[in-house]
């Protein structure tokens, strides 16, 4: 087998971790398979050289951010590699550049165009475990580094994996797989043994932090096998794969919760075509993701409300232009609340389940637990509610849909 | 104008000091100058990531040790592009390989064999710094990344320099240039305004660690302008230059002293032709650097002794491998004696003037220091001491020459 294994920051924090990564490695090979590793930055790493960066400017520019953050996987595919040699085995580090990995030119979120891999192909074959720098990519020309925004690792063991054909894709990481939900707040969670690509990419999206979103995206749509299992023991982890009929039989299969967005309100907004489309034009040019929308129009149906939600983190620069688009589109005003949480329930089940979305509204209600925003999808239900009743939130949703019985 | 300027570890060490840097480097753009910045891994950096490595392997891959190393400017680089910026000049950061800068495929200690610079020719016409990652550059075909050893971005400066046809090469150091001898042993060493290139070279071989030999060696071959100065205030510092007149007035210009070297001598070597070859190629052959080496017969005429010193950190490797050829060349016994020290004077005006040389063995013999071995060139002499005597050697020989007198 040709198995593709990705160790994140956690899996190489530190000296002895990569020791250990070394060790697994070398054990798949002698198991008699060809092995290509992509590692993550040492945990902590790129924040570090974030914070440098903002110590001295509050703008830095892109393409200097993507040469400065790139630096972090370079060393630890350097280490890996030699962790690997020093165990008998042959390994050799490579870049991005030298992986092939070929990007469009949008710093710190570049898009994966396509991977060449021809050396890694060649070096396989001469019996070399190949460690790759994640994250990273250069441009058509070779002329320029760019990342690929946070978590960009996985999307480059996947794009790598579906590159080179490979049997497999492990993403090792400091949780055993992927939960019901979150084990810190409800004790009971359980870990599934395999789930879909849809359910993992909504999961994903929705703050369950186990997967990039566009590593997911890039599995489904490429059907690569992906295992997520922990690098700290060897158990067998989840499958995400494509959805099957025993993935059918639940309803709900996880419950998720993100407190890392902000909720914009645009209040007395002229109820006249066009205007949605401008305000949220506005915000995408600025390369700021939208997730949720909601617009009620008032009793008089002269103006509405829209509400809509933004990562928290940039929820200070999309308030500033909201309130500049609001000023042209003559609306009252705009609020900004970034106390809120979203919870919500996945499962593909629910395609051929009715009454899922009523029994999340009623068992959050009996907890009195109010609900500010709801959003639907084919396969999830989100609702926004007050930050502080985040934890109860999820407990009582996993013990509403009894997410603990496999 | 248009100045390189290098900027080493200590000059970058931290936030505040890149900003310093920057600063610096803009008042020179405003100046009416083109600048080209070369920067240095922050200090310590490069010591952290080799302390990694050698905590994985004892003996690490070189190909990686490079991949490796080259993270520390890289990292510097983007840094100061940044801090550039934040003062409002346009600023693009370069890796070696982005500058051009072609070497052969020796990692670890790799040769530049070309700079083509071209996309910093065209960005420095466009009105931006151009900010290079020291130390690094890439093999012909931009298939693997190489470090130019220990000091490198010294020549990774010189080299741009020479490249972009620059007027001048400011070395930015923590020191306000090129002093008589060493100002912590001899309080009254004086800062020379100039020197000429071959007693720098004498000096920076010598363990005046203010230049990397290749640099200063890069810059006399191509009569590149450098100066040394300090990056912590505005004095002038010292212009290292081609020899001229002045330079021939004074006999000695400065002393230098080497604790870094370590002694082997081989005892009862067979007087017979092609030993000593076989002997000094198996050394080289490791890439092994040995300085001076002494011969002498002995009394009957049918033995000699061999003498030779090598960096001390390699000693125990050349000590081993000595003893293997030894054995083959059937002398008498090998011995390691790390316990010495090197001191040297060093002047141009040696050609012109007689009895330099005595003057110094009188000198030390007069503070009852035992010369070990001694060695000379045209410009240079060096003898081999007991390292306690070091300081003591470097303060007599400092007054006997009357250095402290411009």
């Amino acid at each position: 087998m040709l198995i593709v294994q990705k160790y994140g920051g956690t899996s190489v924090a530190n000296v002895e971790r990569i020791k250990a990564v070394a060790g697994r490695v070398v054990k798949a090979t002698q198991e008699g398979n060809q092995v290509v590793v992509v590692v993550s930055a040492m945990a902590g790493e790129t924040d570090k050289l974030i914070n440098l960066a903002h110590k001295i400017s509050q703008n830095p520019s892109d393409r200097e951010m993507d040469l400065l953050l790139s630096s972090g996987e370079r060393v630890t595919s350097a280490l890996t590699a030699i962790a690997i040699e020093s165990l008998g085995h042959k390994a050799m580090a490579f870049t991005g550049r030298q992986m092939g990995i070929i990007t469009d030119t949008v710093h710190t979120k570049a898009r994966i165009e396509k991977i060449t891999g021809e050396r890694a192909k060649k070096v396989l074959d001469e019996g070399y475990v190949v460690v790759v720098a994640g994250f990273q990519g250069v441009t058509e020309h070779k002329d320029e580094v760019t990342t690929l925004g946070r978590g960009g690792s996985d999307l480059s063991a996947v794009a790598i994996a579906q590159a080179l054909n490979a049997d497999l894709c492990e993403i090792y990481t400091d949780v055993d797989g992927v939960y019901t939900t979150d084990p810190n707040i409800v004790p009971e969670a359980r870990k599934l043994d395999k789930i879909s690509y849809e359910e993992m990419l909504e999961l994903a999206s929705l703050g369950a932090k186990v997967l990039q979103t566009r590593s997911v995206e890039f599995a489904m749509n490429y059907g690569v096998p992906v295992v997520v299992r922990s690098s700290f023991n060897n158990n067998p982890g989840t499958l995400v794969t494509k959805e099957d009929k025993d993935m059918e039989k639940v309803a709900v299969s996880g419950v998720a919760y993100d407190k890392n967005q902000a909720k914009i309100t645009v209040t007395g907004v002229p109820d006249k075509p066009g205007i949605a489309a401008k305000l949220f034009k506005g915000i995408a040019d600025a390369n700021m993701i939208v997730d949720m929308i909601v617009q009620n129009v008032s009793s008089d149906g002269k103006a509405a409300d829209i509400s809509f939600t933004v990562p928290k983190t940039e929820s200070k620069k999309a308030l500033k232009m909201t309130e500049a688009i609001v000023r042209e589109l003559g609306a009252k005003g705009v609020t900004l609340r970034d106390d809120i949480a979203k919870i919500s329930i996945v499962g593909v089940g629910m395609r051929t389940h009715s009454g899922v979305a009523a029994k999340m509204f009623d068992t959050l209600a009996g907890h009195g637990i109010n609900i500010v925003m709801i959003s639907t999808s084919e396969i999830k239900v989100s609702c926004v509610i007050d930050a502080k009743y985040t934890e109860l939130a999820v407990r009582v949703l996993h013990d509403a849909f009894e997410l603990e019985k496999a």
